[in-house]
């Protein structure tokens, strides 16, 4: 029998939990940790499977052989514009940990604008007792752009917590118990959103699509007062500028924004001290390590089995 | 047929509000609003249904014939030591968008402890970008006291969530899929508990309940951290110079209120501005006073077609 082939690490990640995470990892085939300065000139030529993120712009020329693309993310865009990505599969990191964190940070977000924490705390601040009497969430609908994995945990948990959800894919999507909308019906789901939150993969349809003229179709009478944007996407399908804009002139009630098209967000950018705007670091959904490399593991294991992949992306749509 | 008796509505709540849902409510039979000049001196003694909430010193003097009296909120305790009370059937509020209301708040809470909201604004005040590696829900316990509809409510939906839930209350209760102490199973299920919610109704026995003591006996090795208590019961049930105490020597890692032993909070109370105390205006689940008066109309129409009220408060108990 052959020697299994060792699987080729390239995750711009925090280096110490990743060099953590490979102690234990991959025990029947050893890794090759491109972080690691000993692998700087190693061979990669007989390497059959990469776990790549944001990946060396050379990954490709010295990895020729590779057989399958394991992305150290839900997204794949970070690797799709890398020279030389060859035609064979990719698998998406889908896990349990990743999709429950990010539908904490999804329902948060949603609950937060609800119940209107930012003037909770300003009240807070000045010692002002002053109870509001705002929707229930009922009273609000939530509008999902992207219905993969994550939209619909977060669509699920949100219609648990009393809030009317819809969806909207660029395909029509048949989801059990939620209205969904297509590309053609864009202007008729964001008509009906109060607050739309954002799961969209990068591809060149999704760049820069949360611009002013889609903020200025939400719905307009919100029980809310003004149209609510959250994303924990992508930062490239954002245009930041109208976002600070449409807060600055009421288009916008609020936004909750994770992901930035330059990360990080520059220590001098507007939206850090824009009314009603929330940022985090682009830690909603952190990928744990240990969880990333047990799902590659699974998966390498069902292809040497020579069982289907699961998760993975069409080259054809991007994602 | 006699006439039906008017209901008597005394609700120290906002007077404007009450007053414009008394203009549809109860149509077939009238109210007589204390809080109408004109009713000052009015003749109560007919009067059979009374709907109050902090009701006047002598209302019971006054309103000597009632046969059922309504609570205008989820507790009582605002009336039962009023003098004269009568012993007559009390049927407290429960309402499908106050249960609703004061899940999203204390989901809220709990999805902000865990994600460190407070961490993340103080880093956005200052434009920094710091991303977390926090626990996520799975990794937490959240121990909730009091187990009637506010509660169980809450348990299922933070179950939805991830998180890890336990319940407590003064008798064993039976709940599908929840792990359950009584009395005698305090210190267990505090031992256990990462997050404490309380929700429980005031009595004798629960006044002050939320003191050093029990702060100091909930489980130290929290994967937050430090434990969490998070009150949205009554204001009474804590001893609030301990909960000051136990964040600032660190026993409490934070804390959530929204109820406090006088309301309005004094403006120069230290729970204003102590590190990752959130505190808010008792309005986690206020009231809405047309719910209040259909649940009323409900419960009057059951009564006098001779069927059994619901939601009964259990004298013995106090709640």
């Amino acid at each position: 029998m052959p020697a299994k082939s060792p699987v080729l690490v390239d995750l711009k990640f925090d280096p110490a939990i990743v060099a953590k995470a490979l102690e234990t990892a991959f025990a029947d085939r050893g890794s090759i940790n491109l972080a690691d300065p000993t692998s700087k000139s190693a061979d990669l030529s007989h390497v059959d499977y990469a776990l790549l993120w944001k990946p060396d712009a050379d990954l490709f020329q010295r990895a020729r052989n590779l057989k399958v693309i394991f992305s150290g993310g839900a997204g794949v865009d970070s690797m799709m514009s890398v020279a030389g990505l060859p035609d064979i599969p990719i698998v998406r990191f889908v896990d349990r940990s990743l999709t429950t964190r990010m539908s904490e940070w999804v329902v948060m977000q949603c609950l937060m604008h609800l119940r209107d924490v930012q003037g909770h705390m300003r009240n807070q601040r000045q010692h002002v007792w002053a109870p509001q009497h705002g929707p229930e969430a009922a009273d609000v609908t939530i509008g999902i752009m992207g219905l993969g994995v994550l939209g619909c945990d977060a669509a699920a948990k949100l219609k648990v917590m009393g809030f009317n959800v819809i969806g909207w894919s660029r395909g029509k999507k048949q989801i059990d118990g939620m209205e969904t909308f297509d590309a053609g019906g864009l202007d008729a789901f964001l008509a009906r959103t109060d607050i739309l939150v954002g799961l969209l993969p990068l591809t060149p349809e999704t760049t820069g699509i949360y611009n002013a003229s889609l903020f200025a179709r939400l719905h307009r009478q919100s029980a809310l007062g003004k149209p609510v944007f959250i994303n924990a996407g992508r930062g490239k399908s954002q245009v930041q500028a109208d976002i600070a804009a449409a807060i600055r002139t009421g288009i916008l009630g609020g936004a909750s924004l994770d992901v930035f098209a330059i990360e990080p967000l520059s220590a001098d950018d507007p939206l850090w001290t824009l009314e009603n705007v929330i940022i985090t670091p682009h830690d909603s959904a952190v990928s744990e390590e240990k969880a990333l490399m047990r799902h590659v593991e699974e998966q390498i294991a069902r292809f040497e089995r020579g069982e289907p992949l699961q998760h993975l992306v069409d080259r054809s749509r991007g994602y």
